[in-house]
């Protein structure tokens, strides 16, 4: 299983490549919560979201062949391979469904990477991007589903840690599970880290039902960052060693903390960046007096349209 | 003349009130530039802007009549006069003109303000509210010539300099000119404090060339951030004493900074929010290679509609 010296060698070498990004701690009461809260800022990455630190030290670590780089992706993932195959100097070709939002894609494209959008939901990009790998022999680049990648997340957690020592729960979105994966492997139990998922994608919260990771039919507004088809196994081992949950938020519950955080905080979120805050305005998590919550803000790509209001 | 003492006894007083706000440091070359960039996000602040530390230490060193308190503002310090008021339990009274934003008019009335209004210009604002405030005889928070507003806007340099000790220069909208002249009093010539404003309100160029505040015609997309028809007597003080510059930027480099913001940090600022950043991009400041610059963004009080495409 994924250690904190591997967490430690991934954050050696990517850290010339990606930004420590801030965090801000809100004052008492902030948007009515009774609990201290710090948020981690992850949306002002590159790329708008949290996927260039796994994606990065999976490329770090491999021998790239002369035919790239492949990705599937619901965007994130792909805006992220795009731009670490542009700043590394290597062809990439990025697999997204049609779901992928707008500035996602573009994104991509602005990279220069060459863009497939195919099938309805990130697992028929998926396919089509392991069917094309085995053609072409480019490095795969799986959205959360490989040590490296789970390595590359957790460096946010090594960030966390100096920046906010104290925490003592931290509540991070969930999709294939590479993000809290990563994070819950340099915290080790000594903070108590809980997965966030919408009700529309409950990948995290049916694996642990069934104790194994099992395919879910996924939707709503937080698809495209959330919707992958069941969590990964690497996540997995790493949620069963630490206990992790699941709390489930609604799609509603995503869009208020997406406004709130915009209202009262000037961020702007995406829906599957919102879900932590999400948790903690609606209940789903509910904190004590005493508790101080670290909530993961994992990415902002999304229209600015869609938050105002 | 403002003190360092002056804004570390602000700072005492308000700190249980406000955010202290993150930095973001860029890596290198981001946004093209070829020097070190640290940003503040003073735009994650209370209300949306750095206005509410000068409003706190004004109204916290002040005895307040039960007839409360009572501003001019083109928006910003208006938001956080109310803001104020509303937490430290008075009413106020907020005179805003024609120009203010809808975004900032809805967070006056939002906290709860009585808002009245009035005029084209913020100068014109002003003095309706001197006229009021002269029969209800409420407290006047100044939007920027009060020392106490100085002292506030001040501490934001204290933060920062603890926050990124090895700035060579920092870039500071400038309107009225209580935030550079709180901010450079604390720095008192130890970091090069440079004011950036949008030709279309070029108050303190014009008080540097005439050697003392003068009236400006004021316009452009900044207006009701930057609008002030004059610099204050208290920072042109300041100004003078450690010989700060201004340079002007176009409303275009404004908007094409609010658009590089939010495209490669998804970061959201206002056009009187995002000058610094206009100043940089487009050479009006130009940074030696070895310089650590320092921008603040101000303020994020805008519609999410006219920042992206």
């Amino acid at each position: 299983m994924l250690t904190r010296a591997d967490i430690e060698a991934a954050h050696a070498r990517i850290r010339a490549y990606v930004r420590r990004t801030p965090v801000v701690t809100l004052e008492p009461a902030a948007l009515g919560l009774p609990c201290r809260v710090t948020l981690k800022l992850e949306s002002l990455q590159h790329t708008g979201s949290f996927k260039p630190r796994g994606a990065f030290n999976r490329v770090l670590s491999s021998r790239v062949p002369a035919t790239g780089i492949i990705a599937a992706s619901g965007g994130n993932h792909g805006a992220a391979v795009a731009y670490v195959a542009r700043q590394l100097g290597f062809p990439a070709e990025i697999f997204v469904p049609e779901i992928a939002s707008a500035p996602k894609v573009e994104r991509i494209r602005a990279y220069g990477a060459k863009l497939v959008i195919t099938g309805l939901t990130y697992a028929d990009a998926l396919e089509a991007s392991l069917e094309r790998a085995e053609k072409t022999g480019a490095l795969m680049v799986h959205a959360y589903d490989q040590p490296e990648v789970l390595a590359g997340q957790g460096t946010i957690g090594l960030e966390l840690e100096a920046q906010a020592p104290d925490l003592d729960a931290l509540l991070v979105s969930v999709g294939g599970g590479g993000l809290i994966g990563g994070i819950a492997a340099w915290y080790a139990g000594r903070v108590r880290v809980v997965g966030v998922e919408s009700e529309a994608c409950p990948t995290f919260a049916r694996a642990l039902e069934a104790g194994k990771p099992v395919d879910v039919d996924v939707g709503g507004i937080a698809a495209d960052s959330l919707g992958a088809r069941r969590v990964g196994s690497h996540m997995f081992e790493v949620a069963q060693r630490f206990r992790l949950r699941s709390v489930l938020v609604t799609d509603a519950a995503i869009r208020e903390a997406q406004r709130a955080l915009w209202r009262h905080l000037r961020i702007v979120a995406e829906p599957g960046g919102a879900a932590g805050v999400a948790a903690l305005l609606s209940g789903a998590y509910a904190p004590g007096e005493e508790e101080h919550v670290g909530v993961l803000i994992s990415g902002a790509n999304t229209e600015l349209g869609s938050i105002e209001g």
